[in-house]
């Protein structure tokens, strides 16, 4: 498995953890030096926070990890696009790239309805979608899926 | 005074609060029903945290208080022009109106850089910029001043 997939198997157990909480699955891991220093999932209405979102706790954390605000020299896998919310985040710590696995037409900000990579902000960083994208799109379907058969 | 400048002062003691502990002065607070609900200060630095935005923490403040990650009738107050990660956390906690004093070129996400709130998210929010401008600009000018001296 090359290295890509291997960190995004760790995101989409993430994904797995938001899932199991009844949480939309959407998982992150932040890895620095080859290794996972911070992981996050989705917990937006068991923690009543509308910035609970994977990659924003887990960018949190991974700070806490580094002792400072700069993630320079880190790299995020992310199981779907961020929204323009984790994508700012994504600028605000200086991430060094980004891999994510679903795209997202409705709000994803790396490429989909924006790109805040490409707008002259004062950081970029190397992004790469569609890494493992049929298991991190079919999770989010399942989980839709199950809700919608729950409503009728 | 008009209740928007009155609550952009209450905004402005945040951003006092931030030059204190020699971080970018940036404040907001959050108004529900005439009351503020919540406060927030840029604690990036003190706090070794990317995402310690004035307006991110007083959004995280603001749906604890409420107990749910919807800000749906609540109003936020802000110095500068939020950058693109707060304001996608404004759009993700579904505030009605954001009202801001100085204007931000380099990163500014309501008009100025870019215009989140015109992309098509599915949220959208009423948005006001330059109210105390002056005021809320000479604070982050001073800020900028005395760093600029201090590295002479």
């Amino acid at each position: 498995m090359n290295p890509h997939e291997l960190y995004m198997r760790a995101a989409l157990k993430q994904a797995e953890a938001a899932r199991r909480k009844d949480e939309v699955p959407v998982g992150a891991v932040i890895v620095q030096d080859g290794k996972i220093i911070a992981r996050g999932h989705n917990t937006r209405e068991s923690g009543k926070n509308p910035c609970a979102h994977a990659e924003l706790l887990a960018i949190v954390r991974a700070a806490k990890k580094v002792g400072g605000w700069r993630l320079t020299g880190c790299t995020l896998y992310v199981t779907l696009e961020p929204c323009p919310m984790c994508a700012g985040a994504i600028v605000n710590s200086r991430l060094d790239a980004v891999y994510f696995g679903a795209y997202d037409p409705k709000a994803g900000a790396l490429g989909s309805l924006c790109d805040l990579n490409a707008i002259g902000l004062n950081h970029r960083f190397a992004v790469e979608g569609g890494v493992l994208e049929g298991e991190c799109a079919q999770i989010l379907k399942e989980y839709f899926a199950g809700k919608r058969k729950k409503r009728r």
